[in-house]
């Protein structure tokens, strides 16, 4: 199988940084010794808030709109966040995402980063998880989907989804050791001392809400 | 004990994006209940790169400088990073730490940020962690530290150093246990779905290099 090598992101109002940091940390680690690019997309080049009108904000600064993505882009990581709760937050992104999902090699999506790339349609019929917490919510967004509760993370086809914000790099490490060697997984996690996850069934969150 | 309000955070080019990310969307949770604000503090008010030069890099946007940062901050986190191995990028950093440490409440470092300030003089005679593939050379950039290889996190009267990148998740869990209750702690990692390593003593890195 050839390993993939340019990245992209999406980035909407009130995305959650950890969805997005977790899985680009492991990628920049993997970027020291594998040939790999990263486009960061967004509905215009502005900055992008985690917390729009809060003093407690950070922002990311887009590479690319969605209008002017790379059209080699393989890989599209989708974030979750408080912001993709309002529709006009996400819209954008569910439109680029429903455009070039035909031709990725992969779809990774972290917490209700999975409800964003539902409402673009491809997850119908499609097994798929998401943020324990906001799981309700999730499923109401798309009932087509095959929504699994209890998982760290979801595989089927091309897509991976994984559960809560912190489950993005538990699914990226897997995602990693599986295109790239799980010898090159577990070194990286272990010059970042992650203690992974390593099952996708173990879900201590499930059962809490 | 009163609780910190103003949070700051030191970027310099070459930041470990998770060293920020993972403290950070910790206190992100947080600031959703407690009012806290956060100051993103460069050289520059330029985006700052995690891997300037590489074509796989993210940038986070600073708030103020080091000149006009705000003199109320009472936290401060340091990142570490394959930057802080050139002294160019950080020495605005260390110069910075050295000034404003005499008024910080907490001090807060993550993988070779404990390197930056203890450049900065601070943490002569202090007991103090870093990341465990950069040991050494974090031992050798200032001797007059109290190095503990085998450590997730040590606390020294009002520093908490961190060990590599994901240790920083921990360290900050533990520092929000402390200043705002272990259970407002607990909360924000459910709903992150982070397994937390609560226990400083319990390192599995330290014997690997």
């Amino acid at each position: 199988m050839s390993k993939p090598s340019h990245y992209g992101v999406v980035l909407y109002p009130g995305f959650q940084l950890l969805d997005v940091a977790g899985p680009l940390d492991c990628l920049n680690l993997l970027s020291l010794n594998d040939d790999i690019k990263l486009s960061i997309l967004s509905s215009t080049l502005d900055p992008v808030q985690t917390l729009p009108k809060s003093s407690f904000s950070q922002s990311m600064v887009p590479t690319h709109t969605f209008d002017t993505a790379p059209e080699d882009i393989e890989v599209l990581l989708v974030p979750g966040g408080l912001g993709a709760r309002e529709e006009s937050n996400i819209q954008p992104a569910i439109d680029y995402v429903r455009k070039v999902y035909p031709r990725l090699q992969y779809l990774i999506t972290v917490c209700t980063g999975s409800a964003v790339v539902a409402k673009a349609g491809v997850l119908d019929g499609v097994r798929a998880t998401s943020n324990k917490a906001a799981f309700e919510w999730v499923r109401s967004v798309r009932p087509q989907v095959k929504w699994e509760k209890k998982a760290r993370w979801v595989v089927d086809g091309n897509i991976w989804t994984s559960s809560g914000i912190s489950a993005g790099m538990d699914v990226t490490y897997a995602y990693v050791g599986k295109l790239y060697g799980e010898e090159v997984a577990q070194n990286i996690a272990d010059r970042s001392e992650y203690m992974r996850n390593k099952d996708p069934s173990f879900d201590p969150f499930a059962d809490m809400y």
